[in-house]
C-alpha cells in the first residue's frame, strides 16, 4: 500500500470534519481538537465542523481531508471529488463494502488501534467471566437457583483468538499475563508476542477441538462472514465458551442459542447484533447462558477523539515523507 | 504466638482426618494424600481416615492431630484431649467462636492462604465486572433493554480492599497489575507492595468518599460484624460498586438492597450469604443491579487438599525446631 503521491500533499489542507448528530459528546470532533493535534503536521487552509444534518456541500467539495463518523458513501462519491485522504473514526468500515464510490486518487483509514487499550480490558474481563461460568450463573439468578459449581484456575485454560489484529492483539496480551494459553489465527499468519500458536484461515477448524474458549476479534468482510455456523460450534468441546467483539455477522446466532440451549456451549458473551440497539422482541435476550452486552467492549470515551487525531497527525507526516499510511483500508479485504 | 513445645511433637504422631459427607471429591482429604505430604515430616504410628457420620471415637481419643472440614467442637472438647494440632481444611473459623471448647494445649491452624491463587483471579474478573457495569446490563437484560453506557479505561479506578490478608492481598497484587489504584485497610496497618495507602480500621470510613469499588475480603469476627451498614453505604460516592467475597455477616443487606434500588450504588456482587444455599425465596435474588454468585470466588478444587496439607506439613518441620505455627488461630481475635 503506497501512499498517495507527496508532491500533492499541502501543508495546508482544506479539512472538512462531519460528526454524527445524537452521539455522545465525548466523540464529536471538534475544531479546537483538530486543530491542537494537527498542528505540527499542517496549517489547515480551511477547516469546517458540522454535523451530518447541516452539510455545507461547497466546503466538502473543496476539501482535500474528510473526518468522518459514518461516510455517506453517495454524497463522497458525487462531492469529494477533491478528497486525498478519508480518516473514518469508526474502526470496522463493512457497512462501505464494496468500495466502488471510493477514488483511487482518495486514501481511506480507519480507526483500528483506538480501541485496543478498552477492548483488552473487556476481553480479559469477558475471558475470565466464561472461564467461572458467569453467564451460566446469572441465567441461575432469573429462576433463583444456586447451583455451585467450582472452576479451576486459569493456568493453561486454552483460548483462540479469531483475528490478532489491533484488538485481537491487545486481548490476547493480557489474557496470556493472566495465565490463559493463547492460540491465534491471522489472514498472514505472523507470530505475535502473546500468541502461543499462530494459524492461518485454513487450519481454524482444525483448532477448535483443542479451545476452551473462542474469542472473534476480526474484521467483518466477505471471508468471516457466517465464519461460527452449526460445525464450528459442534467442533468445539462440550463446554466451551464463545466471545464476540466482532461483527454480528460472523456468528450464525440461530446456531449459537441451540448450541446454548443443548448443554454443548457453556457460555456467551455477545457484544454485537444485526441491529442495535438489539430489539426488545430479539430471542437473543432469553437464550440461557447467553449474555446480552449493549455494544460496550470497544469504545472508551475518555481520549477517543485524540487518539483518531493522532492517527491522522501521523499519516499527515507519512505523507509528506512518502511513506505508506498507517491504518489504510485496502478495497478488496475490506478492512 | 509461640509453638506448642517441641519436645512433646512425636515424629510418630496419631492421626485421625475427618471428611464432610456429601462434599466434592475433590475435598477429600485421603490416606494417601496425608502420607505423601508428610512423609518427609513425620511417621504416622497411626492414620484414621473417616467421614463425620462414621467416626471412630477411640481413634480421635488417640489422635496427636485432627485434620478436618468441619469441627465438632463438643466431641473435640470431650474426646480429643490429646490433640497437639488441629489443622482446619476452611480458611474461616468463625463459625466456632467463642474458642472456648479448644484447650490451651492444642493448636488450632486453618488453611488461610489455600484460597489465594483462584480468589485472586476471581477478584480481578469481580473488580473487571463492576467497574463495566455488569450487574446492570445483566438487570438490563432480564427485561431486554439495551441502555448502553460506556465505561473509561481502567487506570486511575479506586479500589479499595478492606482485609488485606492471604485473600485480600492475593486481589491487591492482580488488581493493582491491572491498572487499578488500590488502597487497603488492615488491622496492623502493615504496608502492602500491591496497596498505595494502607490505613488501620479506624480509617475506614474516612477513605469511602475516595471509594470506586469497595472489596470486602477480611474475617468475620466481632470487630467486622456489620462493618458495612446504611452510613457506610451512604458515606461511597454515587455510582460506587461493592463485591464481599469475605462472609455475610460483614454487610447489612437491607441496606445494600435499598442503597442498589435507589441507584446510590451502582452494583454488587455478593458471593457469600447468611444461608447457604442461598434459599429460592429470599429478595437478594431479585434486587436490581445485584449479582448472586453461589460461593464459587475462592475454591479451586484442583489441588486444594494438596495445599492444606502443605500447610500442615510445613507446621510439623516448624514444631519440631521450635517456630511458631504458620496459619495458627488466635483465639482472642477470631481467625
Amino acid at each position: 500500500m503506497t501512499a498517495v503521491v507527496p508532491e500533492e500533499w499541502s501543508v495546508t489542507p482544506r479539512i472538512y470534519v462531519e460528526n454524527v448528530r445524537g452521539r455522545e459528546a465525548a466523540y464529536e470532533v471538534t475544531a479546537e481538537a483538530v486543530l491542537r493535534h494537527l498542528h505540527s503536521a499542517c496549517r489547515p487552509a480551511e477547516l469546517t465542523c458540522c454535523f451530518s444534518d447541516e452539510r455545507d456541500l461547497d466546503a466538502l467539495r473543496r476539501a482535500d481531508i474528510l473526518i468522518a463518523g459514518r461516510l455517506d458513501t453517495a454524497v463522497i462519491a458525487s462531492e469529494g471529488r477533491h478528497l486525498k485522504l478519508i480518516q473514518c473514526t469508526s474502526a470496522g468500515v463493512e457497512k462501505y463494502f464494496p468500495f466502488d464510490w471510493l477514488r483511487p486518487t482518495t486514501a481511506l483509514t480507519n480507526a483500528s488501534g483506538v480501541h485496543a487499550a478498552k477492548v483488552s480490558e473487556f476481553g480479559l474481563m469477558a475471558a475470565l467471566m466464561l472461564h467461572e461460568g458467569v453467564p451460566e450463573i446469572a441465567t441461575n439468578q432469573r429462576r433463583h437457583a444456586w447451583n455451585r459449581q467450582l472452576r479451576g484456575l486459569i493456568a493453561g485454560r486454552r483460548v483462540l483468538i479469531y483475528g490478532v489484529g489491533a484488538l485481537g492483539g491487545a486481548v490476547a496480551e493480557r489474557l496470556q499475563l493472566a495465565g490463559f494459553c493463547v492460540t491465534g489465527v491471522r489472514r498472514n499468519g505472523r507470530p505475535h508476542a502473546a500468541v502461543e500458536r499462530m494459524a492461518t484461515p485454513d487450519g481454524f477448524r482444525a483448532e477448535l477441538p483443542q479451545t476452551d474458549l473462542l474469542i472473534l476479534a476480526c474484521p467483518l468482510t466477505p471471508e468471516t462472514r457466517g465464519l461460527v455456523g452449526v460445525r464450528e460450534m459442534a467442533a468445539l468441546p462440550r463446554g466451551a465458551g464463545l466471545i464476540n467483539i466482532a461483527r454480528a455477522g460472523v456468528i450464525d446466532h440461530v446456531a449459537l442459542a441451540s448450541s446454548l440451549k443443548s448443554g454443548h456451549l457453556s457460555g456467551a458473551i455477545l457484544d454485537v447484533f444485526d441491529q442495535e440497539p438489539l430489539p426488545s422482541d430479539d430471542p437473543l435476550w432469553d437464550v440461557p447462558n447467553l449474555m446480552v452486552f449493549p455494544h460496550v467492549s470497544a469504545d472508551a470515551p475518555d481520549g477517543y477523539v485524540d487518539r483518531c487525531l493522532e492517527i491522522l497527525a501521523e499519516n499527515l507526516e507519512r505523507a509528506r515523507s512518502g511513506q505508506p499510511f498507517r491504518n489504510r483500508v485496502n478495497p478488496l479485504l475490506g478492512y
